[in-house]
């Protein structure tokens, strides 16, 4: 089928243009125009791939959700237990300007998501990861006998995803009250309770 | 100086304008056009008071947060001090249609928050007040005791108040995963664990 795999190419040169623009200019100055610019093609031919900022913003989004879970299940999670489920964390946090960016397209589509389908399937995609590295993070902590007998599972998780997304929303709102150290002692703080019984 | 209470009376009627339509039609329903709509105005006579939208919202936004924290601190907190900590917190929780709406609308002003001045001045507005709350959650379990002796009030107010966003995005988002009983339950059972030594 070398016509789809050629469409899919095309369109995945157009995702690598928005990131380059979203790490340069920030997530606002990602357009449909200044996307087509930097791809070199006309704001014609990319509505062929793209109508709406909202699917160009959901495309890109895609795009790093891919390339996050590969890192993620290539990553060398090796070492000591506690040491890597902070690691573990640490990757879907906004702790560096290349993930602030990433978040700051997640939070353009998360408004839309309320009202727009397109926006809402493609938060959905991203917070299951968010999800599912919280739950690898309980259920390895709970394997190496780091977690209490008594402390649930599945509540723990919903718990640290909590967690886990209000952190990235303060280090991304409210740098100045929480910079990426702070981010990192408070969930190393959230995983030392997990050690001690529920109740 | 009655030409300025005119003016803020004007300004009020159109932020009660503004939410009757979010509430009836969804944040993304209010627009300069549906307010004036709403509030009987030509669109022209509302560019007088807001130009754009995120004017629109940020003056609805700060409307409401005025109008929660007079509700808060005129709250009826009595009663035994772990149910009314729950009951406070839950009070920032959209666990109604009503803060559900009010939520939609602090979703579009912090997607915009990273490029436009305005909408960052509200939402950092919003989220101290937030974030006084849990502070004021915090101190209370404390005072009566209910906190652990060698537990950090300021580590455990900046994580609490994570816990608080990261699940008021959940409701919002996911409301099939986060319903308003496990907002509840999950706000609990992190109150539970206030009351166990840190270390």
């Amino acid at each position: 089928m070398p016509k789809i795999v050629d469409h899919e190419a095309r369109r995945a040169e157009l995702a690598e243009a928005m990131w380059r623009v979203v790490y340069r200019d920030g997530a606002a100055a990602a357009t449909v125009r200044s996307i087509a610019t930097e791809a070199g093609w006309s704001p014609g031919a990319l509505r062929h791939y793209f109508t709406t900022q909202t699917e160009l913003l959901a495309f890109a989004m895609e795009h790093v959700v891919a390339k996050a879970t590969r890192r993620f299940y290539a990553g060398d999670w090796t070492g000591p237990v506690r040491e890597v489920v902070q690691r573990m964390l640490e990757e879907v946090l906004p702790l560096d300007q290349q993930r602030v960016r990433e978040m700051e397209v997640w939070l353009l589509l998360a408004a839309r998501s309320p009202t727009d389908p397109v926006a809402r399937a493609r938060i959905a995609e991203a917070d299951d990861g968010v999800r599912r590295a919280t739950e690898l993070a309980v259920v390895t902590l709970a394997d190496a006998g780091l977690v209490a007998a008594d402390r649930d599972v599945p509540s723990e998780t919903a718990r640290l995803h909590a967690l886990v997304d209000g952190l990235a929303l303060h280090a991304l709102l409210h740098p100045d009250v929480m910079p990426p150290d702070r981010v990192r002692a408070t969930l190393a703080h959230h995983l030392d309770d997990l050690l001690r019984p529920a109740g």
